[in-house]
């Protein structure tokens, strides 16, 4: 046998589940060997990551079962990533070829059939965000579940995420009235300067219920909740008939460790004959194409914005997630680990 | 003038908006002149009523605006009624004719034109139950919203009442399996022995999460809720992907001063991909025809059961109207004050 140089590949791993809001001692950092080209079975490929993506919905992973089985301490924490194929045993990934999908906190991965090219000449940002898992979550909740008509009025939170700035402007294209709550100043008006929503609502500081009733006078036929709580119940109070809930995510909700009551007016979906659904992106993968081919034709006309956030280094991805939750972000957040290639 | 006989109408008006479990003293008697035939306008007729029916919906009405204006004090407690046109001015509602609709708890009622013909032949008591607004309700909600399908798991509660015993045993025609909760071990022995359900829980006496557990051993379906509060949350716990919630009413709550917190669950929507679906009957006016033709035609079957208990008497109405709330019925309960004719 030739020796072999002992590479090592970084990666975080759970260190032990969060209380609360997560935070940074939950995750260690471990350094283990890096498999070399003779390590990979048919079929799979080596792929070294640049960009790693920091999610809501990670939250949940690290703490529970939910659609996919919890993360176990000493696993590595599971993520969507775009990187670079560097070996490869699968003629679909060749060596240099451009790749997202979910990996992990990691700085290479040993991938299989579950990856994605990145298309020739998309921005790499762009295939983690407004063309990534968020921006098709948008537009799957947005257009299959809210379904907003010309002129209706469509009630989006956690606007300045990710999700939110997608779904709102996907609205905004099929020529609905688009009202966004956010937490910041600054994101607030980024939505109503640079994205086209009528108005929003700064929900730190403003006085919410007055706030919808201000802004949405003849109610909401379309709310795409990203925050779940609270919220929801004022929302309620406020829709016109057959209107729907998108239930995409409660982000307020995911660091309780005891379920917070749920809204005490249903009887409102009774009464003004509406609907609340819940769906998940994973369920669309064949209209993937589809979805960023319109995404993308939006971009490039000019009518659909997205702004990505950059932290350096992979010992941020755990400040990264933290800052999801404490409203540090505006837009997709990634975790930059590698130059682009 | 010739003189004319004054004849007296006796009617149950409201006189104190209720507080909790409705009772007997919120209602007065009143009578009042009857109008004589002259008096009709064009396009009015006269009905002697001979059914009243009592529903949950009308301790909404009674309370509060809810999709019909609030019954204020002095005022006819609104009804669904059946009796016979003993007076017109109206061709399409003739003399001697049988006509439905919603008019209120009184002895004769003047009506225009948003009265229905009793077909010939179709039963009054039929009229007023299976192929009446409960009977419809149920149509609609577990055909249009709720969807069952073959091998399914469909849950109803409020099962022994009038909507929910009909919405089960539309589900179970579907082929689908039924499980039905109701407060007494008669009406689960009912559903069981003589609707077809596959099994009934007694939520009163049993274990209620532990019995839906073991009658829904692969989750739920389909869930046709008419009574709201803490069950929706043991339900949302058990759904199967893609699962209908039907919200239909919400029976348990009707009399709280103070709404009660919801599901504190809701995500489990998303995670299940599901929908939580509220309607009224009213919206599907103009499909009454045919849905009432397939009730009739399953009822000639033998395929569809219905049971109607009547109370004898315009003073029972009250009475009536707050046996609903203690469990006191079995199916549709009338009021009868008029033989039939």
């Amino acid at each position: 046998m030739a020796e072999t140089e002992v590479r090592v590949n970084r990666q975080i791993v759970l260190k032990q589940r969060p209380t609360g809001v997560v935070s940074e001692d939950c995750f260690d950092l471990v350094e283990v060997p890096l498999p070399g080209p003779e390590a990979l079975a048919d079929g799979e490929a080596l792929v070294r990551n640049v960009y790693l993506s920091v999610d809501p919905t990670q939250r949940g992973w690290i703490s529970r079962d939910t659609y996919l089985p919890a993360i176990q301490p000493g696993q590595v924490i599971r993520s969507g990533s775009a990187g670079q194929v560097v070996a490869s045993r699968n003629a679909r990934l060749p060596v240099g070829s451009l790749v997202s999908g979910l990996t992990g906190w990691s700085e290479y991965a040993v991938v299989g059939g579950n990856m994605s090219a990145v298309p020739a000449g998309v921005d790499l940002r762009a295939s983690m965000s407004v063309l990534g898992a968020t921006g098709l979550t948008a537009y799957f909740g947005m257009l299959d579940i809210g379904r907003p008509q010309q002129e209706e009025t469509v009630l989006v939170s956690g606007a300045a995420g990710a999700t939110g700035s997608v779904a709102g402007q996907i609205a905004r294209i099929q020529g609905a009235r688009v009202v966004g709550l956010a937490g910041t100043a600054e994101k607030c008006a980024w939505l109503t300067r640079e994205l086209g929503f009528a108005a929003a609502i700064n929900y730190r500081t403003e006085d919410v219920a007055a706030r919808l009733s201000e802004t949405c006078p003849n109610g909401i036929d379309v709310y795409f909740d990203n925050v779940g709580g609270r919220l929801l119940e004022l929302v309620l109070d406020r829709i016109r008939l057959k209107a729907r809930i998108v239930l995409c995510g409660a982000i307020s909700q995911y660091s309780d460790e005891e379920p917070s009551p749920g809204p005490r007016n249903l009887m409102q979906l009774v009464l003004q004959r509406s609907r609340m659904e819940g769906f998940l992106v994973f369920d669309y993968l064949e209209r993937y194409p589809e979805a960023a081919a319109r995404l993308s034709q939006w971009v490039r006309a000019g009518d659909l914005r997205y702004r990505v956030e950059v932290m350096e280094g992979l010992e941020a991805a755990p400040r990264a997630l933290r800052a999801l939750f404490t409203g540090g972000n505006t837009g997709k957040l990634l975790v930059q680990i590698a130059p682009e290639p």
